[in-house]
């Protein structure tokens, strides 16, 4: 999807504005060139005020964007693109993130034992904008989300702590991580396997060949 | 799935049955120790021989698995669990395996170009026989297969070509990897995401559970 992009994409200072290894790892496998400047934005939104939890998910992806934006604007050699994302799951109307602890953990996996819940990833793509306008926009930003939906097999209480003593699932939003140890607990999944790792690959493909196109 | 076992696959001498570095990772990225050794199988079986597609692709990582398993078998230490894989992707009644050369990848990769197509491994697992029948069988053998719906992105002649170019697609059947630049072109798929890279991963812990609880 963006190999007649890639050659413009190596000229220009790409920032993903998330520490996340796994989101490090797809864009690398990819062969996107870009810098890592981890957000400081603490994410302590209020879940209620959002109507439907993927708005909750990008609002979270863009505040860390603008936060990453905001301090590399005054560099001599400003981003021509910042990248921000934000992974959540829900199931039954909760909003599930990282564990708090291994119990935390536990519960959560427990919940969704033999069922089905939905990843989101709000991602967000901030370009320099070429005509700033009256109120001084600095960046043009492209918002979106995207959802899978994972159906997660039975797993016993002794599965399910043996995994956590794995300690694979506290750093990942839902308690698990399919690309590793937790990718044997994933009965299937219906939609982009890589946004259930946090980073929707083709939606980012795509929208980024829009934003390009039409900077033309 | 495969933790309350992993204590007694350490135990195990396993090998893959395939030169494939998409299964080697797989199975790597799970914690499993085994060895790899690649079948001298001449993959020629007669497609038409076979009802469905799917028995195509079991029957072939059959064969690949019986080959390297008569190879070891007079080994001073012989395995305790082969593993064999073999992938295909189907479309509109026809199976697709790795491209012959860049104009069959062309071919194969716009004849999926905005459309749904599957993706089935067979796999195989052997297990020394216990209490070998009246024929005298070694091996106790398991086989079956997972399919995983894929679809794929519009993709214009320039980016099929542009995505060839890469290299990516030669070793790949249906001619892309998921895991890699393809995975920018894979609008999303229903089943399991590590079954289109080429192995099973859910399907194989929970019969490799069933095998050793049987066991018992």
């Amino acid at each position: 999807m963006l190999q007649p992009l890639m050659n413009v994409l190596k000229t220009k200072r790409i920032i993903l504005a998330s520490g996340s290894p796994r989101r490090k790892q797809i864009l690398t496998n990819i062969g996107l060139k870009f810098e890592i400047e981890s957000s400081s934005f603490e994410e302590n939104l209020d879940k209620s005020l959002f109507p439907e939890p993927p708005q909750y998910a990008v609002e979270n992806a863009f505040q860390k964007t603008m936060e990453v934006a905001r301090r590399l604007s005054s560099d001599p050699n400003p981003p021509d693109l910042l990248i921000g994302a934000d992974t959540i799951v829900t199931m039954d109307g909760v909003i599930y993130e990282k564990p708090r602890d291994e119990e935390d953990a536990f519960n959560m996996l427990s919940r969704f034992s033999g069922r089905q819940h939905t990843v989101y990833t709000g991602l967000v793509l901030a370009t320099p904008e070429s005509n700033p306008g009256p109120n001084g926009d600095k960046f043009r930003v492209s918002k979106f989300y995207e959802s899978t939906d994972v159906i997660m097999a039975q797993m016993t209480p002794e599965l399910i702590r043996q995994y956590i003593a794995t300690g694979e699932p506290m750093d990942k939003a839902g308690g698990y991580g399919i690309q590793g140890l937790g990718g044997t607990l994933v009965a299937g999944i219906k939609g982009d396997y890589f946004n259930v790792m946090g980073f929707p690959l083709h939606r980012f493909a795509k929208e980024l060949v829009q934003i390009y196109e039409s900077k033309k």
